[in-house]
């Protein structure tokens, strides 16, 4: 059995910065139970004054385009700097492949040694809206425990990208040179969706396709529309083996937070972020309580291909299914 | 009071392709009163079986490139060529400025007079949700009226293209030469959901820079990730004044629909757009019962902003919310 605490012993643990506490904090907050659900949802509440300071950067890329190998070396020229970092990860695939925890752990060893930086493997939620709720109230948690910067790393092949760029103030793609088969892994759509792309591993005899890379996608993105912040996304290049091209990234993270809170955007921004949160949350749980009334899983069950193969209309069956989940018929 | 028939008499006259039960058909689709939607959803689900045989094609792009003009010349050639064409409209800020239906109704004149044409403008629901399931609707009683080609038509700008983007096989962006101030206004994300892309109004002394533009958004895309169908979005100039460019669109998107009926993506992303089109309804359904609950309601209007600045947690008001929909205080 894990071991829970009260209210006041989490909130105190997580605000004093207690890496213990934050990790049971955490890990309460990742519960599926409904008790815990209570109890973490007041937790958040209570630490909620305390949180909003830190930079919130999401970091995405195809597996092989080394996020963890980035991660460690931006994370200790940060922590060297004096900040403090959070490493949270959203990879609901994790499940399926095991092995990444340990893996994330493994890699980032120096990271997960320093006192100033605190890593945190995926959750074990099993859907998306469980996993990406859980990590925004991870990341809520690492800010009242006084993380200056977080870093949110997920895999750019499915939906979660989605889900990070909606919790994060800055979204980074990470990319390696050579515009060939390495793109076909990543999901149509990221690329317009990032603030910063960054061709990585430009080191040895790389540097000169990373740089040829860099040209491309720079003229490239040029030609496509900026979004509502105005912000035209840079290309750069970086190697986490040599360092070169770190210190160049965090100044470029630091000049969109310039210009955004300048601009007002770092706040509309975070604003929206929020009441998308809460229609995330209600969404999530309003579906879940739905999907787990018995008669209208049965009646999903027995009628999903049908939809699927256009044989019944998927109007008709939301309108059976919503039916039978207000007025259920006795048995 | 507008007259109602009964079902046999809708299916009837909309298998039978008489318009004018066709439009009285997508108008009982449109309406929102309870006992509408039940006849609408009866009638959906008989004409299913005779739905599914056009090219649903989404065209979009921002004010001013000329998609009522490109719409009007497009169908023309299609009328021409024997087909016959359903042009409708995802637009939910039409019904703030207005005007835009009379405006359709007289820039697609030539269109609208034409047997094999149908012109139905922008809905009058009030919501985006709304509003594009009943466009998902129109489109199925168009397809079972016998239309070969559905162009759905919306601006590039809010979020109504993302909606339109599940609904059909092809999507269409329209584009104006020089990648300076008309890219502003199409929103991100749109050039990479786009299937094929075309320089508008490549006339007179535009056709150089369209031309231009042509070889670079060519160029530009080439370094983007190609999505699951595997297609690699071509761009193309077009005149809609001149007509040049308009059979190989045409031909461009015939090809796409071999290769995807090749590939078989063509009924998966059938099959996956009704399956997401459930989901749409049922979230649509719980929403609006939930947002309809008069103590909801009042919560969420108190709420609403303490969310939004940050003083309350989404994740505790989500959870007022629903216990509240579910256990309302007696008053």
């Amino acid at each position: 059995m894990r071991k829970r605490f009260t209210l006041k012993e989490y909130r105190e643990g997580v605000l004093s910065g207690d890496r213990t506490k934050l990790s049971q904090a955490i890990t309460l907050a990742e519960s599926a139970l409904e008790s815990d659900f209570a109890l973490a949802s007041d937790l958040v509440q209570e630490v909620l004054p305390f949180t909003g300071k830190s930079i919130r950067i999401g970091i995405t890329g195809v597996p092989g385009v080394g996020k963890s190998t980035f991660i460690e070396a931006f994370g200790q020229m940060l922590v060297e700097q004096g900040k403090s970092v959070a490493v949270l990860a959203v990879d609901p695939s994790s499940q399926k492949s095991k092995g990444s925890i340990l893996g994330d752990k493994t890699r980032m060893e120096k990271l997960a040694g320093n006192p100033r930086a605190f890593i945190r493997p995926s959750p074990t939620g099993t859907t998306l809206g469980g996993v990406t709720s859980k990590t925004r109230e991870a990341m809520l948690l690492c800010e009242a425990a006084g993380f200056d910067v977080i870093l949110i790393e997920t895999v750019g092949v499915g939906q979660s990208e989605t889900a990070v760029k909606s919790m994060v103030d800055f979204f980074l793609l990470l990319m390696l040179a050579g515009a060939g088969d390495e793109l076909q892994g990543i999901k149509k759509g990221i690329m317009e969706m990032a603030d910063g792309l960054v061709i990585h591993k430009a080191e040895g005899e790389n540097i000169a396709s990373a740089k040829k890379a860099k040209t491309a996608y720079k003229n490239a993105l040029h030609l496509f529309p900026l979004g509502e912040n105005n912000w035209s996304s840079p290309v750069m290049t970086a190697s986490s083996l040599t360092k070169e091209g770190l210190t160049e990234i965090w100044e470029m993270i630091l000049k969109y937070s310039g210009q955004m809170h300048e601009s007002g955007f770092w706040s509309s921004n975070r604003a929206s972020q929020r009441l998308a949160w809460l229609e995330e949350n209600l969404q999530f749980l309003l579906g879940k309580l739905f999907l787990e009334h018995k008669q209208v899983q049965e009646m999903l069950s027995q009628n999903r291909t049908k939809v699927e193969t256009g044989e019944l209309s998927p109007l008709s069956l939301a309108r059976d299914l919503i039916n039978t989940f207000f007025n259920p018929k006795k048995i």
